[in-house]
């Protein structure tokens, strides 16, 4: 049996989503942008500060009229932190000012009140402050038309602070690609009802929905049904009126009976395959009224693998995702795998670079992955690795 | 003037918010648990796979009828991945079997669909298969009340997939502490909407809580007020009203005039209080209808950095969250502090450990916040740093 190399789906998948991972720009309100990646570099459009103001809580002077202290100066009201331009401040005189409150064009210090004592309408300076002392000039943190942040950022609240100190409330992030999740099998129960016999729960339309997210991507749709092909063709076409641009689905694509996404899509042109891999061998591609349709095998550990092979790299690409990096460690224990199959082991990372495999190869092994946190690349021609072997690694 | 230790304040901070941080779990919905933190140990009620079944699409037979091959069996039906239990293989008959459908009792192997041969009613062998082979056991994962996921594992999708598996739809997690975030200030404009004089754009409203959301809280509510106390008590009534757990409060809480969160909170028994620190120095506590109420300075690095310090690390502990921790660098600037102020000042990693201070102490600098990615902690005593002094950092 001739076996697609893992190399070559990936190559197909990545050409079937290539629309969908070109459109990369969505606008996104200030409050939704956490977490998101800017698509463009952002200048802020005002100054920052926009107006020359107070730090501190105190006097707005002319420095010159305190060239000799102590000085008492009638004192002219007050300007809050609030909407307003202030009046100039007369030669000879002080005004008080509130932290953040716009400072009149002719003053050029503020004295903080700690430093200063008020009797009715007069304030006494003991000492003659610099000029420009706890006056925040117009612009000092940037000026207007700056680069405020750069194409790429992750988005923490640090940076959408800046953002709104800016003005902005609407900014160019990475889109997020809708994608819809279809899990088949009439063997499949939901989590919390009671398991009849024949029955296992659906672990693939969680797993698969969990992984979307985590990918940067939004969770457009999901359905699980049961091999029937109208089934699966109405949840296509709810996929398809939720406006998923990708829809992934699990089971349904092998060599046996009751295959209702083979049976449905294999007519409509669908490339059905089988992969030089373990798990995850079985795996199809489809268009389904111009959306990308990804097929998985059912198999929970198979579905899970597959999507973090073919799809995860794609989406978080198109997030601005950094790629998940292979990392080298060696064996902590010898492995066997079958030789024309490239295997994905689970392991547990160990201290100084070693891994341990854990539970054997098959695809039915939920929770021996949960278990794991690294995938063990297992060459194609590997039969027995020994102790001691350098195995690539991924990072779960 | 006599000021506050921060780590006075922040263990009063810690004492107000002991209740709610004490109650730590909550039961989730499993579509709602992605990234959450385990509160308990989990067990699989179920065995894992539940049932025995097959791992190929193929023919279930009873290894004993192989023991001489090429044999030809009577194909006895197909079993398919669905509901139901199997009738029992006679022996001498084989039965098709899918991927995942149950075995008959007394059939002890499956043989591949690519390995045998079918004409008519009839399947033929051409090798004895082991006893076992492409049987998964029920219990083969994990036997029923195994522990599936220990406490403390934030979960991911593989962890979610195991969950699904095991039939469970609803999960201890780590409380999600419901905080609400009101900022204060006549001067604050919306982002997006035009700026008249004297007015700067909110940013700690946006920033305040983006970080509520990143340090795995939930955003109970949000209100922007003037500095007027019966809206700021409105603001305050609504948050209690969307069951907020705790209040933050930007701005108010200072000397001067105008200030509404001090003018509101301190006849109801508010403390505030001057720290020795900078930027931040102006924090008060209070409790309003039981509601603990936590209030910082409004100047958009003050009000972030009092997160960070004094929030931030109740917030992430209740989540199940790591804390952050200090790293030691070295200064590739001198920098010069105030003495009896902890300064906490903004800086950009460098490599081979080095920090390099970015903007100056001001408050009132976002941007250079937003373009850092350390904080360098400032120890209250010191006035001047020379290039390569070792100070703390914390990265942001």
């Amino acid at each position: 049996m001739l076996r697609t190399p893992v190399a070559a789906h990936t190559a197909r998948v990545r050409a079937l989503l290539s629309a969908v991972s070109q459109r990369t720009v969505e606008q996104v309100a200030l409050t939704r942008a956490l977490d998101r990646v800017l698509a463009h570099p952002v200048r802020t459009p005002i100054a920052l500060p926009p107006f020359r103001n107070s730090q501190m809580d105190g006097f707005a002077v002319r420095v010159t009229d305190l060239a000799r202290t102590p000085r008492s100066l009638p004192l002219r009201g007050e300007i809050p932190a609030a909407p307003g331009t202030p009046a100039p401040l007369d030669p000879g005189h002080a005004v008080r000012v509130m932290t953040g409150a716009p400072i009149p064009d002719d003053a050029d210090a503020v004295v903080p009140v700690e430093h200063a004592t008020v009797h009715d309408a007069t304030v006494t300076f003991t000492r003659k402050p610099d000029a420009g002392e706890f006056v925040r000039e117009a612009g000092s943190d940037l000026a207007a038309g700056d680069p405020l942040l750069p194409s790429g950022l992750r988005l923490a609240p640090r940076h959408l602070a800046a953002l709104a100190a800016a003005g902005l409330d609407s900014i160019p992030v990475r889109s997020q690609v809708r994608v819809a999740v279809i899990s088949t099998g009439s063997e499949l129960a939901t989590p919390g009802e009671p398991l009849a016999p024949g029955q296992i729960y659906d672990a693939n339309g969680p797993a698969l929905a969990a992984a979307v997210r985590s990918a940067g991507a939004f969770l457009a749709d999901e359905h699980r049904v049961v091999d029937d092909t109208a089934a699966f063709a109405r949840a296509l076409d709810a996929s398809y009126a939720a406006g998923a641009e990708i829809v992934l689905t699990s089971g349904g694509i092998s060599a046996g009976s009751y295959e209702v996404v083979r049976e449905f899509l294999e007519p409509l042109g669908a490339h059905i395959d089988t992969l030089a891999m373990q798990p995850g061998g079985p795996q199809a591609t489809a268009l389904y009224k111009d959306v990308p349709v990804v097929c998985f095998p059912g198999n929970p550990v198979s579905a899970q693998l597959s999507f973090m092979l073919f799809i995860e790299p794609i989406l978080r690409e198109t997030a601005g995702l950094p790629a998940r990096r292979p990392e080298p460690r060696t064996l902590a224990e010898p492995l066997t795998s079958v030789t024309g199959k490239r295997q994905f082991r689970r392991g547990v990372a160990l201290p100084e670079g070693r891994v341990a495999p854990l539970g054997g190869a098959s695809s039915h092994l939920v929770a021996a992955m949960a278990a794991s946190d690294v995938l063990i690349d297992v060459p194609i021609d590997a039969v027995t690795l020994d102790i001691g072997t350098r195995v690539e690694t991924w990072n779960l």
